[in-house]
């Protein structure tokens, strides 16, 4: 996934020279807290934040270019980056947006928090079960019951609970992939689970196909 | 993981009765364009922007309680409630910032979505070698080397592509599983991969046991 895939197209853009009051009144109505500053080329030149426009209105400043942070200043993104790097960006330098800019410079979009977690949420919001189905898709031969079997046999031995395969198909059906994550501890932890139950119902298969 | 292990506990509160002006100092000296309005036991009763104070400024407003929001207007979270709950409503109303409050409504932290961003990341942004290792972990008898030369098998098949053990190893080393994700479109899909890797692993062990 690309950045420009990520971002908010929606944005406002502001120039040095805009009056400090009209840029508030927009920033409000459409409820940014933070605008890139863009050159007549709608190349970006800076960068002003709400709480820039307090201390404009405090101090008597009239003007953008008064209060705003240099482009050195701030942190951007190119729209063909991975969205990956605006993630570990707002997490490294703690910043709610982050202006994305094309090949020459002009502001394309905004990467914004709370999109991120979204995107995130629903790359791993996805159902347990389909985890379980694209499994029962890869190991040829093995049915969608000896699979529940195998994982309820496998959550029994681990967990000491009288889990039956009715039980754990209903659990994977309910839950998701991030709440398995957060609740088990870590990936890996899931991820042996995982392989415990793929080991068994191969090791079944092998048993059924001697016999 | 609990919305408290989560949450920024270095906030700032405002009174309803505080001075708009000295609020917005405040507010620009922590950094903060949100911030929960509570009542003298600290318990939550507004919420105040930074968007609201340029507007209070531009209106002659001089009080916080003049431009907040009413605790009903706003979303928050218990310390108690899994984080995995301020994500959801970070992504659904699309805030930046969460109040969090025990169960007397005392505001004691508030989770800012650069911070979930974080957390989201480090959760995810485990070597995928790790996951080989815990693989080979729970694949007794299965060496390091007989995995990496599966993986190798299956990358080579699916892929068309030649790759080495070794070549595998190094790239395992290096991504994360954030990266594999991301790179793979989906979860599902690099579960499938390492099912076919586990699958071969064991058939090659199965057959050579017979040998």
């Amino acid at each position: 996934m690309k950045v420009n895939e990520m971002m908010d197209k929606d944005f406002i853009v502001v120039s040095p020279d805009d009056n400090l009051v009209e840029v508030s009144i927009l920033m409000e109505k459409k409820l940014r807290f933070t605008t890139p500053v863009v050159d007549d080329q709608k190349r970006l030149v800076g960068w002003i934040t709400s709480l820039d426009v307090t201390r404009g209105f405090r101090e008597g400043m009239k003007k953008v270019k008064e209060v705003m942070y240099a482009k050195e200043d701030i942190v951007a993104v190119n729209e063909d980056d991975p969205a990956r790097l605006a993630v570990l960006e707002a997490s490294e330098y703690k910043v709610f947006n982050i202006p994305v800019i094309n090949d020459d410079d002009v502001v394309v979009g905004v990467v914004r928090t709370f999109d991120i977690v979204k995107t995130l949420s629903s790359l791993y919001e996805i159902k347990v079960y389909k985890i379980f189905e694209a499994m029962e898709e890869e190991l040829k031969g093995v049915t969608w019951e000896e699979l529940m079997e195998a994982s309820a046999i496998v959550t029994r031995r681990r967990t000491g609970k009288r889990v039956t395969a009715q039980d754990y198909e209903k659990r994977i059906r309910e839950s998701t992939f991030g709440e398995a994550i957060w609740a088990t501890g870590g990936l890996e932890k899931f991820f042996v689970g995982l392989i415990a139950i793929g080991e068994l119902v191969i090791a079944r298969k092998v048993a059924q196909a001697r016999k």
